[in-house]
């Protein structure tokens, strides 16, 4: 089980690892669009076989009632700890398309990155763990740690089948640690260690006028136009300062210690470094924060799409019958997603005019997560940065959302690492999303010395189970 | 000549002609949309071999920048005024398409009304006229007037080429009077010619905020969102008590005699009446006007659409690098559409926060219209709709707009006859667009009674030159 004839394996197949992950972002695996089911359950199929290819056990596909889990898992190292793996391979939607310089699902490499919708989110950061794996597997047959494998198929859309799951199967899925690289680095040479994520609250507004789209000549000006109303109540969602304009939305929100914002600004991407990354000018929010706690200890209320009346070329007359907004919270500790939905459900009441309709729709929600820098694993994450990219890992707050993260804290009682390869340019989400490929050939590496470390950590939990054969009952379990 | 021998023929022919008239709205002609350009085309070499046809000579496509002009005219009877028949045969676009209950290109009959796009606005109102013309020549070899039939395919996107093609050829368009149908009457037995249109002025503005979209997790609460900044300024657009909040919009609105109101109040109709076309509980607008006054005598500026971020199902965590709005306002004497478009952008210039940009795009624009209720034609439009639909018509205000109708107006000296067979619920611009077919009959026979009315009306100014052979060579001058 030595790392280093790991690491002389992966250097060996690099080249076949970046074309097997470009076979695997050819799958348009787009959770939130039913016309990509099909694809998604391809995908799980295509990543199953991988992973029984490579020398796990128990490799499977696991319906849910949407889009499968993947699951497989190694067992052979008793009295050593057990990690759970986690990733996602399905991906954001691509619109808009003709921002992309190359189709979104025909992987490309340019320079030295690989273009394609989940490049980097989650199926590069993903898969670079599964490389790690094989080349233990292929190279000394055995792995330093017991590995379970978590990987799902609706991540982008709120994770609604895994949570219940992991609920029904903490048994098969104990663990002494979990680690999931879904999350960001500073820049190439400065490896990052996220400690904190936002939760998250996605909702749909449609607001309803008349009947029937009307002709904007014959009724303008008498009728109440839903897209005007849907953007002035839009507009009363913020304040003039930039803060969330809903009464009582900040009373949970943790305040934190002169300590831990001084570490944050000395940590954390300088305010002149998140504009750049976005591509602005000038910043925006809450006053009294930098831009960096504004996106990690602040909550935001962002709209992500409206939809009304005509987007065709040219003009129309009309006033249209209805419009909708798409909503997402992000929140931060201690907020409670379900208070919010239940203020926001509140203020959209008070400021609906009267002469249209609103109803508003939950999507999907997940509590915000804070991690123990100090724990065992982290540590051991630390220890591989430095092997793996030559350079100890800072600890970030992320102002991003990983839904499964609190049910693992909380159901599982696990501590995750959240251990990104992602760089801030990657444009996860966007047009052109990419990964850096030396990235993902420093991410195989530095999961190798990770579970390395993890197999001499001090004070992990050592599952009480990890005979050969009792996790694998387990996992029948899930099924 | 005898309009009874006309009626005759028309009653004879009146299911070939309905049939005919399906034949025309098969044509996709939504003229605001590239990729129909060569259906409009199609449509219009259909129309003039139509016109042909029926007995019109020198009837022609003519070419323009975009989309084709129809022309063809009549000038057998010396001495007698000429009447200029105007309509438009392109179409407003369909979407939403799946609210339509027919496809909106496959004409359907459900009832006594003919259902599909442009069936009423204005294919169905203009064939009434076409129908009309053929029942005359075809009956009598001639007809009461001379005619010049003028069919643009640009009406919807506000007639960018038929205005300086009619500043070009004022001499071959002379004419005594003008008439279209692309209005609305009260009711199947209330019909109404409307003395008043407003104008229109299209504009498109886009709000660009980050160089590309980005991760609502990663950047939301630190970066301005251009789509909640352009709902912010949409917001800015109407004051709270529904005027709209632009300086200087109204400052050009004429006011109005209490006499006129006092007319306005008993001929036009009442706001439950408008309430119940537009299928809404509440009406909305400035306060101290009816409805019907809102939407005839005060200026509206509405929200057509809004297009920005995601808008496919499910959620996305985006925010998106830019968000457009097409907006249109309503323009009444004596406001000037080119003021309004100054005061418009500079409006916006001043509501459009520092972190974002704005671009502001016209697309079109149109002056209000007054006709005067007592001009012979319009007389004699009174006397045909009390033959035709056996009751003298109301006079009305419309809150539409017909761009060529200030042209002809200001340039070539015409009054138009502004005879409507549309009725309110014909859902003109709307999913389910329908022409009631009573009104299509009617219509042919109220445009027979109207050119044998006008042959005798006096006061009607006579063309210099309506000898054979003089228009058909200044029609050759249009080419």
């Amino acid at each position: 089980m030595s790392p280093s004839r790991a690491i002389a394996y992966s250097r060996v197949h690099y080249k076949r690892a970046l074309a097997e992950l470009m076979d695997f972002v050819r799958f348009p695996t787009i959770s939130a669009q039913p016309k990509h089911e099909d694809d998604v359950k391809q995908c799980a199929t295509w990543l199953a076989e991988h992973l029984r290819h490579i020398g796990l056990t128990h490799a499977r596909v696991i319906p849910t009632r949407r889009h499968p889990i993947v699951f497989a898992s190694w067992q052979g190292a008793p009295r050593r700890p057990t990690l759970l793996i986690y990733g996602h391979y399905d991906v954001q939607p691509i619109d808009p398309l003709n921002e992309w310089r190359s189709p979104p699902f025909e992987p490309t490499i340019r320079g030295a990155d690989l273009f394609g919708r989940g490049a980097c989110d989650d199926k590069g950061q993903m898969f670079a763990h599964v490389k790690a794996l094989e080349a233990y597997l292929q190279m000394t047959g055995a792995l330093p740690v017991n590995v379970k494998c978590l990987f799902e198929g609706e991540e982008e859309i709120g994770s609604p089948n895994l949570l219940p799951f992991v609920m029904r199967n903490k048994n098969a899925l104990a663990a002494g640690a979990a680690v999931m690289s879904d999350t960001r680095m500073l820049a190439p040479n400065r490896p990052a260690i996220n400690y904190a994520e936002r939760g998250a609250l996605y909702l749909e507004i449609e607001v309803e006028g008349p009947g029937q789209d009307l002709h904007s000549g014959n009724f303008g000006g008498a009728i109440h136009n839903p897209l005007q109303a849907l953007c002035e109540m839009m507009a009363k969602l913020h304040d003039a300062k930039g803060c969330i304009a809903i009464p009582g939305v900040y009373d949970g929100v943790r305040r934190w210690s002169s300590k831990e914002r001084a570490y944050m600004a000395r940590a954390g991407p300088s305010d002149d470094r998140i504009l750049e990354d976005a591509q602005v000018e000038l910043g925006w929010g809450e006053r009294g924060y930098s831009l960096y706690e504004r996106l990690t200890l602040r909550p935001a209320l962002t709209i992500n799409g409206i939809s009304g009346g005509y987007q065709g070329p040219g003009g129309k007359g009309v006033i249209p019958a209805r419009a909708t907004a798409k909503l997402s919270f992000r929140l931060v500790p201690d907020q409670d997603p379900r208070e919010v939905d239940r203020l926001f459900r509140k203020h959209i009441a008070r400021i609906t005019p009267p002469t249209v309709h609103a109803n508003v729709k939950t999507l999907s929600n997940a509590e915000p997560v804070l991690i123990d820098p100090q724990h065992p694993a982290v540590r051991a994450a630390g220890l591989a940065y430095r092997k793996g990219f030559g350079a100890a890992p800072v600890f970030l707050r992320s102002g991003g959302t990983i839904p499964i993260l609190s049910v693992f804290q909380k159901t599982l009682g696990l501590p995750t690492v959240l251990m990104g390869f992602a760089l801030p340019n990657d444009r996860m989400h966007a047009p052109n999303e990419k990964f850096h490929i030396p990235n993902f050939f420093r991410g195989i590496e530095t999961s190798i010395w990770f579970m390395d470390a993890l197999a001499s950590a001090h004070g992990l939990h050592v599952c009480s189970s990890p005979r050969p054969g009792t996790a694998e009952k387990n996992a029948e379990a899930i099924l």
